[in-house]
């Protein structure tokens, strides 16, 4: 047993005290974790675009002061009453977004969207108590999606914790905590969203959802981070063709790394480019996945897909007021439309075989890091972001 | 070999001479199959309402005269040239959609949209020359659908023929061709359609595409015939809830039968009738299947289904300039929706098993056919499905 089991920890945490202001960072107090919760030393945190959204708080409810952060790392330091399946040393992944294992959505082999944990963008306490474990001088700093990682302390719900390989590199794996793997919309209760503020990835909206068979064709709608995780799900699978669909044709040469054959500028035709994708490929592509989030682009990925068999994926997170819209003979003619959340991953039982995947070297991480920043200079991450330079940096800890 | 064998056959056919005056039976001159053909003996027809639909060809190209009629049962009588996989003597079920085995949809196991043999309703001749293989001393009489079934012979291509179990009663089997199994869609190349004329049925719809888990909910959206079959696909997955929803309270009595188990009449809320069906079923139907083809119900459809796991499946056809409009966070929060044509099955090399399950006395075909004519009656067969009444008219050839 650790020699801080059952006590405050002090600790630096990177602390948000009001929109868009820089982190600031503070010496805070973690408190022990209580009932089914767990307190982990963050060896490795990434910044990913939904902290920079939450930290600019446009359009939504601030909640300030926080301590934001929700890709990373660590090893389980102590845990609070209940907590059976962790113990201290064990590796873990925290996740925005949980597994409780009891309601409907977590017995369902169907689902991943836990009624319990389900991710809450809102609130900045613990389920437990509706209490804030981390403050400084007795006032209050709330979390942020129940993980809080820009802390080197944090506790965090069993049910968002993915229990790893030890021997899996942190620093790589921290990134499939949110991003890479999942393909996801952690800002789904969201009342207004700005596209360019998204970050989640589309590895398993590719591998889990739209599962493409080996030699098939898939196209790729927008090749941000989101898409080159789904274009780098469709490389996985054995895809023969990958075509990458971005207003930004300079992004087609880095696309290239992650699986992309093929690149398609809609801005360069005249018709639709649901036409032109269903010209290049006899009819149609056999899958999808929109990750851009722009409704007309998710009308075009449905519409793009073949007749008989393609299956739409989306993943992009529309603005609130967005319609989709299609005829509804593209749907009669036997095509597909599926979302997906988080990747339709179960956090505590898939995060683990997605981490083996990296292991066994069948999925590439190394290319989404482009940066590494210490934890003193994690402005620099947001900075990088702002400037829409590189896909990952990832932030140490102990440095 | 038969002593027809290569020689025309003079038979009585129910000929359509104009749009909505009632058939004549008149002695046809039936060629002998050319290459690709069979030529087959009716035992049994029935009417569908999409024989209704085209014999009055209101806002479609009319083709008269035609010989109508598409879900039968029969008896090989020959062959031609290059059919191998029948011969004299086979049961067989006439469908209006084929399977090439040859093409990318016929090769790919997801599709069943053969690209040779897909329905078309506007060609009144056999692919092989452009013919009419019907005529009456020397004036062609247009086929329909490759069926053509109201004559006592008639020639189809080899892939629109599904051999079945010679055990099977072709009286009751024989609405197996089209509507009962198929929870189709004939209509789809139509620039208008009124959905009360609309008849194929949804057993493929409920067990290929939705496919309800044992114990699991499903709403059925219409119960006239294409509800009722879907209804009876829920029932034989073992489907504990079948909701049904239909704007005639008086349906509901009968659809037990099939087995609905609870009625939610529209009319009868304020509430979208997806909310009501949310708070009857904790969150939402596991399943549902959408058999009116009115856009707004399958929006009702798509919305009524769970989040993280529901499957809308789309049977009825919408008016041609119906939009299908949702939110796309239904989609995100793991909601899939899908269409479906002739109930996705492969018509060779599936309706043979679906005969199997009434054989074997999982699907029951009886409560389907409420009446039967003569063939010298068929005009009768007509004024019943005009009148609404029933649900299948039996046409005995014999008799």
């Amino acid at each position: 047993m650790s020699t801080t089991t059952g006590q405050v920890i002090r600790c630096k945490a990177a602390v948000a005290w009001e929109a868009g202001k820089p982190l600031v960072i503070e010496e805070v107090e973690v408190a022990p974790p209580q009932k089914m919760e767990v307190r982990i030393k963050i060896l490795f945190t990434s910044l990913c675009h939904t902290d920079v959204y939450f930290w600019e708080a446009k359009g939504q409810n601030p909640v300030f002061p926080r301590i934001l952060g929700h890709e990373a790392g660590g090893v389980v330091e102590s845990v609070g009453e209940g907590v059976t399946d962790l113990e201290p040393g064990d590796h873990v992944l925290p996740v925005f977004t949980g597994e409780c294992k009891e309601c409907a959505h977590c017995k369902s082999e169907e689902s991943n969207m836990c009624d319990l944990l389900r991710i809450n963008t809102d609130r900045g306490v613990m389920l437990h108590d509706q209490k804030s474990r981390f403050s400084i001088n007795g006032t209050p700093i709330f979390h942020f999606v129940g993980t809080s990682t820009f802390s080197e302390y944090t506790v965090v719900h069993l049910g968002c914790l993915a229990k790893i390989n030890p021997h899996a590199p942190l620093d790589k794996v921290c990134v499939l905590s949110c991003g890479i793997s999942t393909g996801t919309n952690l800002i789904v209760l969201l009342d207004f969203f700005d596209q360019n503020k998204l970050c989640f990835l589309g590895l398993g909206a590719t591998l889990n959802v739209a599962k493409p068979n080996k030699g098939s064709s898939v196209a790729v709608f927008g090749l941000g981070a989101v898409g080159l995780a789904a274009a780098e799900g469709a490389r996985i699978s054995g895809a023969s063709r990958i075509i990458g669909v971005d207003l930004n044709t300079n992004r087609f040469e880095f696309a290239k790394k992650f699986g992309v054959t093929e690149f398609v500028n809609p801005k360069d035709y005249k018709k639709p480019v649901q036409e032109v994708i269903a010209e290049m490929t006899n009819g149609g592509v056999d899958r999808s996945v929109e990750c851009t989030g722009h409704v007309d682009a998710m009308i075009s990925a449905f519409e793009c897909v073949h007749d008989g068999w393609g299956v739409a994926v989306l993943v992009g997170v529309p603005h609130k007021d967005a319609v989709f819209k299609t005829g509804p003979m593209n749907l009669l003619n036997e095509r597909t439309l599926k979302g997906t959340f988080f990747g339709n991953y179960k956090p505590r039982s898939d995060i683990p075989s997605v981490v083996e995947k990296y292991m066994n070297k069948e999925l590439e991480l190394e290319k989404f890091i482009t940066h590494e920043v210490p934890f003193s200079e994690i402005n620099k991450a947001f900075d990088l972001m702002l400037k829409g330079e590189g896909l990952r940096c990832i932030i140490r800890m102990d440095a």
